[in-house]
């Protein structure tokens, strides 16, 4: 059921001929209320691709009624004749929903420098606009994905009211935002500015946190659309617990689904001074190429993790650092401890402990091997 | 004849069997003087290899007598034992020469985390010390390969006196420095101060701009030594101008061979406002995954520059980006220009050049493309 799950929403998809497929690649989701709160987070790339400098303006007073989500093209780089196409996007879905094009977001995810065909776009929003369903979820998990091998998806039940969710990605996985489009919807009735609080900090301890290939997008957007129809209103903090459970959930599928990856490392660092420091450690690991390598043939290459460490400018002893990979300390106080035959990485799930001894933040930090398969897609993707 | 191309300089090397191939892995190299000035600049991983945090002791007087280099390993993250070796590898040397064992600096490459054979490298240092010549350059350059496939060597002739270079480096190329051990001498006679002032900035303008991989090693080392047999004192700027030109050989010779690559890529960037910016939006643009393997399957995926300089803190107007590739404009004020089917990168150089148009900063950036090679040779590197 996904972002249908949850009172209030209806879905429909198409294939609106973006893809040379003929897959699904338009999905338009509206919010019937009665509350039409939102909130939603953006990629960090200074380089933003036109739906996001369009979406960034339409969430800005917290109401929406409607996203339209499309696949085929990315509208990046694509110049004002690009923007002219997101804006008659929503211009659009706003005509046939009898709702306001300023509260109706757009997000674009594919290929980057290329525009998209406008007509077939606005055709398709004509006929997704009359197909719209309750049910139209798993469709919509469907028409978002690019490289993606599955559908991302997720609900989450709450005393009294629910929390669906989709998420698409396979490339591009690295903060801030892991590189990505997901639409979170909710029955509950809270206001924006408590949704905005909530996504901000899910968003943070979770998407944030995937790292798959150190390449940041230009077109991530995370959206949290409120129906209210449940007619329940949470404490911030109860839904935020919730709706991180709902982010984690979408994430792991996102890395489990990384373009080419074999292996889903898991990156814990313990014993940091803040978890600033926690994540940077986290990260300078993740981006690797050595260290990613290493994984991919198996090879629990400890060294090159404190090498990484070393880059930062995190409060830490190369002499006082520990690392146990997958539950064997291969180093101990910087230095070999037990043999690196004992760690075995034939398993997908990878767990690497860096423990830095200096005080008590952590961090978790999610990525990918670096495969032949990883080079393989990403050298053929605009071919 | 490389490190003895300059007067003053005699080498040997040995098979000291550090490397289980049987190969040379250990190089001698003595100042005969009259000078002993010298200089050099370490990586900035802030996790040192022993040899460095004694290399960096040594250089603080600016007086040198004496390098040993081994492959066969770094000795980094080797604990107390480790930097013992370092020193008793030094006072060997020492006491074989007749030196100050504070005079003498050491270089390590090789797989970090294990132990050296210190007898091993004892008895190599013993041999060594008994067959130093003046034309044993060629073979220490042989002698400190890891995974080079060939020895890098540079002479540069100057009015009345020699600068001869060699250097090893294949994997872990990234500033600062571009990873790898370089020494270069001179029969000029100048004092350490200038020498230091003369490296600074060459290594600066050379080794530091190379980004094969991006990843920063333990052991990095450029050591410069001054013999002043020559009797001939240039100005700093003359010398400076051909210590550049030798670096410039051997950081290209460097990213010729390394690890895995199928394309040299040199990254222009012009128009910056500062240095600053343009270092480090080239730097962007060569450490972004995307980015490099779409040129390793010969994809001028201008898109993925433009993505990459998002992430970076430099002056820039997306809408005012201009990118060229090996001569056709593909990207035009941050959108499309000449179709990418005119980009033929079937050549192993290829040129990025990126235009920024907000200032008259430049500075280029080499790196190399993103290849199955890379990942199996780095995923089998260990074992």
């Amino acid at each position: 059921m996904t972002v249908t799950a949850a009172a209030g929403f209806e879905a429909a998809s198409v294939a609106a001929g973006l893809k040379s497929t003929g897959a699904l690649d338009l999905a338009l989701l509206v919010n019937r209320g009665p509350s039409s709160a939102g909130a939603a987070v953006f990629t960090s790339n200074r380089a933003k691709a036109n739906p996001i400098i369009w979406s960034q303006q339409v969430i800005a007073d917290g109401d929406v009624r409607a996203i339209v989500l499309n696949s085929g093209g990315a509208n990046c780089f694509t110049g004002a004749q690009g923007f002219q196409t997101t804006h008659a996007t929503a211009e659009a879905v706003a005509e046939h929903l009898g709702v306001d094009a300023g509260d109706v977001l757009v997000c674009s995810t594919g290929l980057i420098g290329e525009q998209l065909d406008r007509e077939k776009l606005l055709t398709g929003v004509a006929t997704a606009a009359d197909a719209l369903t309750t049910d139209g979820g798993e469709d919509a998990a469907r028409a978002i994905m690019t490289t993606d091998s599955v559908p991302k998806t997720v609900t989450v039940e709450g005393p009294g009211y629910t929390i669906g969710g989709m998420a698409k990605g396979a490339g591009m996985l690295a903060p801030g935002l892991a590189t990505m489009l997901s639409v979170i919807t909710t029955d509950a009735d809270l206001p924006a500015a408590e949704l905005d609080r909530a996504l901000r900090e899910a968003t943070r301890l979770t998407f944030d946190r995937l790292d798959s290939d150190g390449c940041m997008s230009t077109n991530d957007q995370v959206t949290l659309m409120a129906s209210g129809a449940s007619g329940v209103t949470p404490s911030t903090e109860e839904f935020t617990l919730l709706l991180v459970d709902a982010c984690s959930s979408l994430v792991l599928q996102l890395q489990a689904d990384a373009e080419g990856a074999s292996h889903d490392i898991q990156i814990h660092v313990h014993g940091a001074a803040s978890e600033d420091d926690a994540v940077e450690v986290g990260r300078s690991v993740a981006r690797n190429n050595l260290f990613k390598a290493a994984i991919f043939g198996n090879d629990p290459n400890w060294g090159r993790v404190l090498a990484a460490i070393g880059t930062t400018s995190a409060e830490f002893d190369p002499y006082a650092v520990d690392v146990t990979m997958n539950g064997v300390r291969v180093c101990h106080a910087g230095g070999p401890d037990r043999p690196r035959e004992e760690v075995d990485l034939s398993d997908r799930i990878v767990s690497v402990l860096i423990e830095l001894g200096v005080g008590d933040a952590a961090a978790m930090i999610l990525t990918n091997d670096l495969t032949h398969d990883y080079v393989h897609e990403n050298s053929a993707y605009s071919s």
